[in-house]
């Protein structure tokens, strides 16, 4: 049974606070294996990725067949259906072409008294992607996670993705292909991260590493954070559906249970002013689960996590969805748009009865990679930004210099920091 | 006696990766401390704040007394030399100015198909902003760190700063006050940044907390990211200078001074392509060392971390610049707009022999806070987009439901994941 909370009902608040600190996740305690494994591969790169990779893949390798092939791209694509490329190629161009709108712009000026200041956005110079193994392997996260860098202008994508017992999905080759991917690398877990951050003989460092994983793929990923980028750390994915009466329960249990397959961790949320409706997508969600290839795990996500909230009015869904930040947040109601402009906290919006999530994770053109777990309160989805980065132009003559040095000084004198005052009073002959 | 590397030599290759990696900063494990801190101010709160603060600061706080009084702000305000407020001011209305530049815009369009997309920007809702307390308290970060947050349109904006023994730098309060601060608390280490990430009784939590601190408060940092937002964990500063001979030898030491009376742990690297003037340069640092109030700092900085690199030619700076990805870089040569065309790893560059470093410390409108220890590879100094995020739009009708559906329903066949195929077929009467 998903949790059913009534915002009039007295213990609201309280179980509303429950539900939003509700642990999905069991924190695994794999930090001292991860430290022991980085620290392996950056002392004997190839030696240890190779030993690694027979031990957790049950894979033999040697430098010289780390990498795939170019002859195994092309067998990859010559295996995969016509209609599948077709779909792959669709969401690759859209995914591009809205990706394209993010590349920031440079800005250069000259302020009042003369001083030169601006911003220069370049691209990082590689990425390193990673790609899970086994059912998780999504082509779709392939695109999601490329594009973007191919888009802002990475000149080097190096994808890993683990290979058990040598088994690879062929379309997430391919999608590496259409997506413009520069090397794969047929290695995973902690190793393939400690590879990516550190090099080896046969893996060339990158400067940023994307992408999803399990427990030992995050926390290699916080481990080398620092020494090059990472992205965030993703959690379940999770969505909030704010319907009115007078949806297609069905339509709606089914965009609850397109969340819940993902994993029993995910969560889906329905928030209604209409306690019937909610009580026909409770039933139509407990139909629908009968027939779903991956109903135990959906059924374990519903019944855990799931949620229905009924509100007086659909303004009292305001506030709670901002506080529950939603990586997904569905409005199908009757003015979508003047819901959404009283809203806050979502990583992505989908608008009106006819987006569900899914055209999202596919082929809208948005990323599907969104912050989870609240944290759409403070940060965004990937996007160029994360593959490029900005530097601070600042240029004075001495006219300028003149004009500001003093107020500097004044300012490094109070701090204690004479060796700054002198830097502008030596070029002031003061 | 600094670094000193020829790039012609035979070893020099060999020598520059063991300057690039060389470690400038101890790893103080201080995880357990922390954890157990972090732990007890999530679950005791206000009492907890009080227990550490009394042992920690050697000050005796209640609930009344934690947060800093408006009288005390004017107090402090009054207390300030007009001249010292007259420098905060031009500072702060030049860092807004430039900050208000950085605004993303939101984006929305329809495309071909009549797919309407877009990225709608809002202003996280609340921000932690850390200042150290002693020596490094320094009013300059308060305006760096407090002013982006403000011109982003984060409402409320609480800072947290230590007292020991109950004092307060002054200027940091009128800073606080000149920035828009609305709280300030007094206190400091791993239990402010617990305080702000989860809340006390007094303390309301924030979505992202910003600023430096010592080994404790990075630690803490860490620690509560997911939960939170964080900003960089900002390493010891650094400056590179890329000079020709025609510079005044006095300029450039005063500049390498700046960076190295920081910290012991700072960087300054001088990148001439002219040997005499290098012997120039490092005889007017020793000269210069000799009235230096943070001598014994600066003497220890250059003498351990600090470098110069001769050069046949500027262009061979190029590669070694990007390699270097340098927090703070200098141009002091006679075209450095064609120089930094060629350069793509810098936090921040300062064009020209009359742009010192220092004036981007303090007045130039730019932001002082930037990436360090070569994490300007992937990464940039705080601005305006460090305090909004980004929700993505997407919104079909039924007739683009009709025109993408098919390949979304393909991608989730693929992917194993009926539920999602089902979300959209059902909309579609398949």
């Amino acid at each position: 049974m998903p949790w059913r909370l009534v915002s009039t009902d007295a213990d609201f608040d309280e179980r509303f606070a429950a539900l939003l600190g509700a642990k999905r996740e069991q924190a695994s305690d794999v930090d001292v294996a991860v430290r022991s494994i980085v620290a392996r591969v950056r002392s004997e790169g190839d030696a240890a990725l190779i030993a690694l990779t027979r031990q957790f893949d049950q894979l033999d390798l040697t430098p010289a067949t780390m990498r795939v092939s170019e002859a195994e791209i092309d067998a990859a694509f010559e295996a995969t259906a016509p209609e599948t490329l077709a779909a792959l190629r669709l969401a690759h161009d859209r995914i591009a072409a809205h990706h394209r709108r993010q590349l920031p712009k440079d800005d250069r000026y000259t302020d009042a008294i003369g001083v030169e200041l601006g911003s220069r956005w370049t691209a990082i110079e590689s990425a390193g992607l990673y790609v899970p193994g086994g059912t998780a392997s999504y082509p779709s996260s392939v695109l999601m996670n490329a594009v973007p860098a191919k888009v802002a202008g990475v000149e080097r994508i190096a994808m890993v993705v683990p290979a058990m017992r040598g088994a690879l999905n062929p379309l997430v080759l391919a999608a590496a292909r259409i997506a413009g991917v520069s090397e794969i690398y047929r290695i995973g877990g902690a190793q393939a991260i400690a590879a990516l951050a550190y090099g080896t003989e046969t893996i060339a460092p990158v400067a940023k590493i994307v992408g999803p994983g399990n427990a030992f793929v995050a926390a290699a990923k916080r481990q080398v954070f620092g020494h090059v980028g990472i992205d965030m750390i993703a959690g379940p994915s999770e969505v909030l559906v704010i319907a009115d009466g007078d949806n297609d329960p069905a339509w709606i249990a089914a965009d609850l249970l397109a969340q819940a397959e993902h994993d029993a961790a995910a969560q889906s949320i329905l928030i209604t002013d209409d306690a019937a409706f909610a009580d026909a997508v409770e039933a139509a969600v407990e139909r629908q689960l009968k027939t779903l290839s991956r109903a135990e795990t959906a059924a374990a996500s519903w019944a855990t996590h799931g949620a229905i909230i009924v509100v007086p009015s659909l303004d009292d869904a305001v506030p709670l969805s901002d506080r529950i930040a939603p990586e997904h947040l569905e409005l199908a109601v009757a003015d979508p748009e003047a819901l959404f402009a009283r809203l806050r906290n979502a990583g992505a919006v989908f608008l009106g009865r006819h987006t569900p999530e899914v055209i999202g994770d596919y082929v809208g053109g948005s990323n599907h990679v969104l912050p989870t777990a609240r944290s759409a309160r403070f940060s965004s989805g990937l996007s160029v930004l994360d593959f490029v980065k900005r530097t601070s132009i600042l240029k004075l003559g001495a006219e300028q210099l003149r004009e500001l040095g003093p107020a500097a000084i004044e300012l490094a004198r109070v701090e204690g920091l004479d060796a700054h005052g002198r830097s502008v009073a030596v070029r002031l002959n003061l």
